[in-house]
């Protein structure tokens, strides 16, 4: 039971649409503005009605579609109670489950690292790891109350413990790396698999990323769903 | 349970990885030259085991890497028996099943039209369209056979009787539209919905489209399976 996997060729996003199997209900996780209608033209062409929109984190990249999905569709707002998105009506937690489509739940784990809030999203054996654990790598962890202390401990208590087939969907990939699995990172993620906590925060320390191009125009953007003024 | 789609940007053709539920073995539909290694590295990421490499039809405007994943997988090469790829141990005919997996089908419907020998796959309520069918749109039907008549009949009788519900997955789109499904396409695809055959045939003798750049390399290549040299 795979997601239907979209890209974003700007931002090197991905997009996911979970549909569930015994209804016509169907999520979507971590939609981009520009792909609005794209993505409401394959729930239309699919038959499929939109219950959910979640989100990962705030990103900096890109915009987020979440309001204007929410406004065009009725879907439910979902996001993570650490993030500062005020306008979403579900305010995650770790732990929570999400029931959509009659017999479908999504269990929402709580990985700090990345940015203070970010979560991940488990799915009939799918984890939509957002930019927590990315195919060979992780996402940087110098902003939005990022820490890479924290990416590793989340990383290694709450996500190499899952179940080695477990599909691993990325939030971003910049070489078509599209899955990955939980066995696979764990053995042989460049930057998390055999590496002590210290090394790998003093690897992230050395990274001296440059700033996101998009930051401050799209956290505020995201931390109202996406939508121009407050809702 | 949807294949695994994987995108090639330069000839914006989609590659299919469908994995069995019940056991390793995976097939991959359509696979690019220039992303064999992406290729590999999911089977690889996946734990999966490639038992079976299919052709939709001798592409005009990519190099296959069939021949390549045959010799390091050990995967069986399978084509339609009318597009001259001699070299591939299994020639399929219209009708023909091909077990995988253990307990898998994939069904063959012979669709020609774009080249004569074009086939579609049929996986578990998953059509792999190749370019017989696209998003909103079919493929060219002036060379290799190619036919206008012929598309609009494949079509009409062996594609749009399919369930409604079956989702079509295309070999190419050039505007991130990843995924149809037959009901919608029946009612709104812009070349083949409510027009005549007659209709069809005037408009595809319109279109006027440039040679594919490829074509003189791309096609001798994929009639031996993308390897240089016959096997
Ligand atoms: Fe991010
Ligand atoms: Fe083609």
């Amino acid at each position: 039971m795979n997601p239907i996997q979209l890209f974003d060729a700007e931002s090197s996003t991905y997009t996911y649409i979970l549909a569930a199997p015994d209804s016509r209900d169907a999520v979507i996780i971590d939609p981009v503005d520009r792909n609005l209608e794209r993505d409401l033209a394959h729930i239309e062409r699919l038959g499929m009605r939109l219950t959910h929109v979640l989100e990962t984190h705030a990103h900096a990249d890109h915009v987020t579609s979440a309001g204007a999905l929410r406004a065009l569709t009725g879907a439910k707002a979902c996001v993570p109670s650490g993030c500062g998105i005020p306008p979403a009506e579900v305010q995650l937690q770790d732990g929570d489950v999400i029931p959509f489509g009659g017999r479908e739940h999504i269990a929402v784990i709580h990985t700090p690292g990345h940015t203070a809030g970010s979560m991940c999203y488990l799915w009939r054996g799918n984890l939509f790891s957002g930019d927590t654990l990315l195919v060979g790598g992780c996402g940087r962890t110098d902003f939005q109350g990022g820490s890479a202390e924290a990416l590793y401990d989340s990383v290694s208590a709450k996500l190499f413990t899952l179940d080695d087939a477990t599909r691993v969907w990325p939030g971003h990939d910049y070489k078509g790396q599209s899955v990955s699995s939980i066995g696979w990172e764990r053995r042989h993620n460049a930057r998390l698999a055999n590496r002590s906590r210290a090394d790998f925060v003093a690897l992230m320390a050395a990274l001296n990323l440059p700033r996101p191009k998009l930051m401050d125009v799209a956290v505020p953007a995201n931390r109202n769903l996406g939508l121009a003024h407050s809702v």
